[in-house]
């Protein structure tokens, strides 16, 4: 049995790290944790991640949390797959400055949907919240696309792991009420990504399990 | 003229930035973006950070933005100050995964009570998220103080870019309406760090600016 155990919930960031782990061509399992029924929350899982949240990585040095550290971590230990500007100091902080902006601004802005109740517990402010969601997700991507994006890759001509993040997170663009034909670029690099057969393989696991 | 400059605002997440360049011993210059005229809007300021927000961290190759990458930047250009466990790909993780956190879920949750309007229009739903705040940024502190911290520093023995961060965003924690004394370890954190000559020189001349 493999020592790496992911685990993820299908439609969730943890999409970033799965197809990670396959690019890399990591010996892992995946774990699904059921949603629908609270499996996040039980006692078993929390004891795993105490956040109560995916993704999570079990690895032979400990568990991990929180994409952006999932996603280098598996850059970093795979260095054949060459996910990651390693060699690079401010390539490597570009790097960092991008999954940053992903986990903080964008996952958040698409959250205030779909998370609501973390930030209020008001109904009717609940549902105020959801009203604005187009508008942040899309200036979000709108940003990407025009300040960002650098081409054909997220970095340049090396793909990386922001790729492979900003491909997870566009998943949630129509969901969102964002047309995804405003971001030209952000449409084509998610239709390559897509076509990658170790992107749709993932993507394939998620949507068996 | 130093090529570095920081643009930062007083009390807001720019000071882990300003702090980790003192604590670096780098040649910098330091610029104060007045928000009360929303010259963070400006278009000379959107040509430096298109997002019109702080930190932003001007090198000789180039601007970086998002203080999780700023940090490891700093901390990889000036070694010698022993900023980060770059020997170590785990700790590394771990250092990012702390990092993250702070960023996408602690300092979002305060941004709550002052930069509501990020995710809503509506007044009344803007004051209904300010009530939240004790209890979101409380329930954070509590997963820090309980499940990260590892004392005498954030990752245990060594210090590094985590306790400078994690001392900013604690800054926050008596005007969110938290307190500081539910964290005994955050607290005498907080009390070791502000006592830093170097710590207590950032915030000097932040109070001065």
């Amino acid at each position: 049995m493999p020592a790496t155990i992911l685990y993820y919930t299908p439609n969730s960031c943890s999409l970033a790290s799965h197809i990670a782990l396959e690019q890399a061509g990591a010996p892992y399992e995946a774990r699904r944790v059921d949603f629908s029924r609270s499996e996040q929350r039980s006692p078993e899982y929390l004891r795993v991640n105490p956040k109560g949240r995916v993704p999570a990585l079990v690895t032979e040095r400990g568990i991990l949390t929180e994409t952006p550290a999932i996603l280098t971590f598996i850059a970093q230990s795979f260095p054949a797959a060459r996910l990651a500007p390693f060699e690079d100091a401010f390539s490597q902080a570009q790097m960092h400055s991008f999954n940053s902006y992903l986990c903080s601004t964008v996952h958040v802005a698409h959250a205030h949907r779909v998370r609501g109740s973390r930030w209020v517990d008001d109904p009717g402010a609940i549902e105020a919240m959801k009203k604005k969601v187009p508008d942040s997700v899309g200036a979000c991507f709108e940003l990407i696309e025009r300040e960002m994006f650098q081409g054909p890759w997220v970095m340049g001509s090396a793909y990386s792991i922001c790729d492979i993040y900003l491909f997870t997170l566009a998943q949630w663009l129509e969901s969102d009420g964002v047309d995804p034909q405003r971001f030209p670029n952000v449409a084509d690099h998610r239709r390559r990504m897509a076509e990658h057969p170790v992107v749709a393989r993932a993507m394939a696991a998620e949507r068996a399990s």
